[in-house]
């Protein structure tokens, strides 16, 4: 349904909106129309005094698919990682300033919490992700976002249904996460469920508001519901779309969260792809940020006494070392030794 | 209690959850034991050094009903109308400091957009919501929030049906209102449908996850859905709750969009409860807000000329003012004046 | 000196930061070194696929000066006026798509405070100013700032002196403001004052720290003092830098605050400046700033029912309307009336 | 100059403005109207139905004496410990609702960077201290300021001189500590030269105000310049003073920051006695927060590896390791082991 607008830049799927096959859970072709919004902005090329990033600027505008109709695309940037170099020689000055010393620079930057010039650069994304990912999504609010406002607009009929290899039991381990994959009937009554609830709650959405794409009545003997209100029906797995602009700083730290093995799948895949959007912005940062936000680990005063104890030989249990059972478990992990 | 935690300061609706009769359109009145829970944190009584506000005291706690299961409360509160005025002397000094002036001095604040003395009181409230009036609120992002997380706990069977006045077309004058009441069959085949939905889709989350309320199996031979995935069934009219705190500065930021008529009327009536607990809390805040910001209006320069002209006895015209149609059409609004 | 790194974005006043004549009142003029980042800066041109401002590009890395020795130049931006117009777009659904609607549209936002459109764009400042005046500066904490840090380099020895006709005494009718000039002999010796003050203080902070430029000792009998403790000699009109980068909203909150004609001078001309770098950037939204903030004006609610019974031609007092005597003369003011 | 106002909450030294003797290098002990204000604030005692922290209430208001002139003190608080349990509960849930594993859910909080739970708890400071120092911590955006002003008052004569062993010269090391503490001559002519601009600024700032405390001229026969450009003449160890209000986790985020032995000393010695002042008000969190905080360290993933190697028995180098010679450097520091 076009918003289509001249400039191209957001866009759904037109023609369709109300009856296009829904689940066939294959990643869905965008329409030639779409085809055309993205070709179109990708072919604009004007000269800048700006700083620019090629390997960026290659898959500008382009969406990267997710999950069944979701996607993320970069739309604008400003920055790169020459930028946070120069903004961290602004303040630590002039004994910083030999070219070749940025990547230790920023590997400094990053191990030692300098927060500051990662915020001078800047990057705008355009997402498209089911509701209850969204609402995960939006705690972090150092970012800036417009979303798609189904108070003025209608929603697609599009929703997400989990791949059968995601359709997971509750975890016995932990309070929140998944633990092994259901099989068999249970999850295809699942899966049923989960997609005739959706279709049957988008359909009364649609009868309610008796609109068509035109926003004409479709039962001229009805008056429709307001869109505010007709809202209310859809299920939470029904996709939205937002624009979303984060600085450098505050997108890594969205990353270390939400990139990480405890957040959920549904947006851990998309804090996958935003990591290799970041790799080809400013590959030092990230390289950096891989090392020591995602692969790194963060040690206790006592843990610290235990593996000192460790490295001279010494033999710490749990008693010993001022750790309870769940502290004690998860530093033998991160040390990778069997728990004893 | 609970969430039933002993605390005391959270809960809903326990030993219900999954079947109490829903719909029934009226006030749900407490449970005893919520109502105990309630009692309790209000016969607390210590003393402080610390300013309090009795008006507010009074009410601590005690929840304020609104919607068919929503309810708003103050938990805790920092600073009265005497700490903005403090703050606004450590900025503005020995000018002002008769006792005397504090109103006028307050009304100066707001008038010229002082904010910073604002932002040294806080609130914090318990609310409960639905969803989509969450998705609403949650965009003002210079509150802290703590939401009811249903990747963690079950979520219960409770969502917002309008009530049948509140049942209104779209607004054929803007993009975003609503319009005149439905009525009739198509009013009571929207009831139907909201509430049908939502209670087809709860039941079938309770059947995917197949727990009870102890986290034991309902169906011993099944497994049961992630919490973090079943919740996607749910409609957006699922009622949810947080807590939520913000600085004085903010509320009345918030409060202003809000409580505006042009707010959608779900949000509108949170808004205008908590107006109620302003007035408690810093009363002469209240009056200045209520004067300046709810009752008052904003005069672009074009719109200050035409004003000009009407008081020296001229007749501007929207041609003549510079004023687009809408402008003007705004403009005269405001003025009470009917349009020629 | 030099931070002068390769890419040749922040400098001061290379060779000279211990000697140079200070107090000539001139414009600096840029050293051949600076020049020649600037230039080098300018000459760079590559092809970009994202939204560029050909009259923001004209200027770009270009300083403009202030006071006698500041200066505010435009570094990096994301975003234009389309870009303000398609959030809203993406936010107000398809009611709104005529690209000859975007004027109206951005008229409409500012008039009605939607601010989230205005966040997706952002512009990055090189600014060079008083410390007093960054004090007053920083308060804006919707910002991102480097500055310059005189812990880890020397600060150079440039001080702001008051151009004479800046030399005013302290304002009889307000707190805040200044009154008329000073003249004569009492200004001169203020001048005087200024000048050998900072002066003195600069060259004891120098003799202090015991450094020359490479950082090999003056002096090398004597130890000299760690930075971060000499800096505290310096006066408050010394220069100081940074980079600050701001999104479009929270810039034009800053500039409705500080191009305010109750801003203080020393801060007033620098938001002048960033008014038309505003201008270059997104005229459209500067036309509609200027129009409904700058220009405009707030009516509480008693200050509306004044205006109406203007326009209606009854004669209300101030005892009437429920205005304060200062509110009433606040509004006379505000409609150019004479005060009876 | 006595704010000095009714509710007593904010004073400075009255009557001595531009006279009393300064240097003594000794606690300054308060006035007996300053003693006199901080009493009658503590002798107030009401009734409330909030959380109370009865440790915090014991020093509530007390200023707690840093630096010559400088102070810190406890002006409103809003939660404790439990707070943060119930925030986190509404969050998480059911399974952590034992009241005995408060100290466990903290600690995992703390361990995990959960934060959200303790944004629900804020605290209001009054600070007295000198302006480089406030220049820094100014720049922790996440918290609530308002300062004194010298744009509307005038500045008391009040500036840091460093106790001699705090004369410390610049370190070898790296580019922003201190080094060896200075000795004779050159530390006595610091210190003369420090207190002598200090007091000459401090002189010519009064000269050209040419006002008295009550604001009448000095000397009848000049204007006196505006204090918000005599202000400019000021030397950057001036004492200033303000209201500052930050919540629990902003506050913890600044503490580890500024009570890091990297920290300028004249803002760390702030830093501890907000420490102590933490531990008073959420003993709980103060102690996860020093163990996992300020007493822990983080890895990179390549120091990961190294520390498995050393545990494991091998025995892993520099250049083995991944790690350029700063980061091997720190690692070895950190792991206590003597560099080889």
């Amino acid at each position: 349904m076009a918003l289509g607008f001249s400039l191209g830049l957001l866009w759904s799927l037109p023609g369709n909106r109300l009856s296009h096959p829904q689940g066939a859970k294959t990643i869905m072709p965008l329409t030639p129309e779409q085809q055309e919004d993205v070709a179109r902005a990708r072919a604009q090329s004007t000269e800048t005094r700006r700083v620019t990033v090629p390997a960026l600027e290659e898959i500008l505008y382009q969406p990267t698919h997710v999950l069944d109709h979701g996607f993320v695309r970069v739309i604008d940037y400003m920055g790169d990682d020459g930028a946070v170099v120069q903004a961290a020689r602004v303040s630590y000055g002039k004994g910083t300033k030999k070219a070749s010393e940025d990547r230790g620079l920023i590997r400094y930057l990053i191990r030692h919490r300098h927060t500051t010039p990662f915020e001078m650069c800047e990057i705008k994304f355009h997402v498209k992700l089911p509701i209850f990912v969204a609402r995960q999504w939006i705690r972090h609010r150092t970012a800036n976002v417009n979303e798609y406002s189904a108070r003025y607009s209608i929603l697609d009929k599009e929703f997400y249904i989990p791949a059968p290899e995601q359709m997971a039991m509750q975890s016995s381990a932990n309070h929140q996460g998944r633990g092994e994959v259901l099989e068999g009937d249970e999850a295809a009554r699942a899966l049923e469920l989960l997609r005739e609830d959706a279709e049957t709650c988008y359909r009364h959405y649609a009868e309610m508001l008796n609109e068509d794409e035109d926003g004409n009545s479709v039962d001229p003997g009805k008056k429709g519901l307001a869109r505010e209100l007709a809202r209310m029906n859809l299920t939470l797995n029904t996709y939205t779309q937002w624009y979303w602009k984060i600085d450098l700083h505050n997108l890594m730290h969205f990353l270390s969260l939400r990139a990480d093995p405890h957040a959920q799948y549904e947006i851990r895949v998309y804090a996958e792809i935003m990591l290799d959007q970041l790799k080809r912005w400013v590959p030092l940062v990230h390289e950096a940020f891989t090392d020591y936000r995602t692969g790194g680990a963060f040690f206790s005063a006592a843990a610290m006494g235990v593996v000192k104890d460790l490295i001279g030989g010494k033999e710490p249990t749990q008693d010993s070392s001022g750790l309870s059972k769940r502290e004690w478990r998860e530093l033998m992990e991160l040390l990778e030794r069997p728990e004893e």
